[in-house]
């Protein structure tokens, strides 16, 4: 097991590759007060259905918060000492800004990134990498790439620590 | 030349990376009898003169066993301790399987892997990350990508040593 | 900020990993006459103005040269042991290479690669990790992240340091 250090960390990875679980590990580490921060959507009752079902798997002693959009004024309650948070995952929130039409992804993301580097709470952000394949042809597709990529940046500078996640394993980037 | 330690290796990489030649020193450093048991089906002449070509390219001293499906029995068949076989690759194996109707893709996941945790040949398996692009818009290569994320994860813990390799490059995760 | 030795680097990453300010900042840290060889080929105002826009950023004390095809040539003008070329990007030309017809991209890249190997001036090769998502449906993007991950095993071949950067944080492959 990984032990995790102060301040936040981003977990990146593909898709299954157990970024979550890894993200998981890290702050279970910690023995801090858990809490979940998902932000994800559901959409209809099957995503609804697998979203109450990762509760359930990760047992009684985590809070969960579901918010799609406003996460730093979350993140900004829940800031104290004792608590660790998971956020899972940076990538949908991107998404959901991206839908909500009128939001400045830019302001989002420095507010993001100002609060990491001075939370006194651990933050645990888990995102996808979504930039190793092929340029997409969905132009909003080529948006969301490049937003992702460059909150992946923002937070990574402020972060104790990052990690690559493949195939389960993490592969340590910084710290 | 790295050399391989004993029981399972995964070697994950993209496409045209090099696994597949970095996979095939790793089994010749072992000295011992070596088998190739390609996942590949010849869909056409094209696909078969590439296959015919690649088996040409690795010499007479592989004994080349061609098989889309049930890996594991063959596993079973030529494993013993004076063996070392090379299974390229996984994804393929997945993509077989998928088209297969009726079969339980995590059943076949299983087996396979405590068949490598225990197997008595060396076994290298090579295998595509596909999970670090955009989220596909067809619903088949989205189950594709999380099979295949599933899978590696689950061959990457019963492992001794797993390797990501880019550019030609390995990159040790694990081992 | 990491120094860089002698000879040619390839930097690797997706999109908006960062690779380019990481390559930037090793060309500046080498105190050698910047050249910036610039493959990208202004298809309109606002690429052209996004172009204008990067050139203003590095400031005057670089020499910026547009090469989208024959970059070999362009490279042997500048070589020289004063002399610190940041080429971006490789997969930019391996396009331009693929719209321009009757290309042997085959023989282009050996030309490339024979350059990188011999070179007086340093070379700092930037491109794009296209290989690690979903199989394209599209042929001329399959063909596409076949040369490209062709070309990138064979600059790593030859250089000196290769470095894979995700999140603008560089992990060191080779070197």
């Amino acid at each position: 097991m990984t032990t995790m250090s102060t301040g936040a960390v981003l977990v990146l990875g593909g898709a299954r590759s157990g970024k979550s679980r890894f993200a998981e590990g890290l702050v279970l580490g910690t023995g801090l007060s858990r809490h979940y921060l998902a932000t994800g959507r559901a959409w209809d009752d099957e995503m609804q259905a697998r979203i109450d079902k990762h509760r359930e798997d990760r047992g009684p002693l985590w809070n969960t918060i579901e918010e799609p959009l406003d996460i730093v004024s979350t993140l900004e309650v829940i800031d104290g000492p004792a608590n660790v948070v998971l956020v899972d995952c940076l990538t949908l929130w991107v998404t959901n800004l991206m839908m909500d039409e009128g939001r400045d992804l830019r302001a989002e993301f420095e507010r993001l990134k100002a609060h990491a580097a001075t939370a006194r709470a651990r933050i645990v952000f888990v995102s996808n990498e979504v930039g190793l394949g092929i340029v997409p042809e969905n132009r909003m597709a080529r948006e969301f790439r490049d937003h992702a990529g460059r909150l992946h940046q923002m937070i990574a500078e402020v972060a104790n620590e990052v990690y690559f996640v493949a195939a389960g394993l993490p592969l340590k980037m910084k710290g």
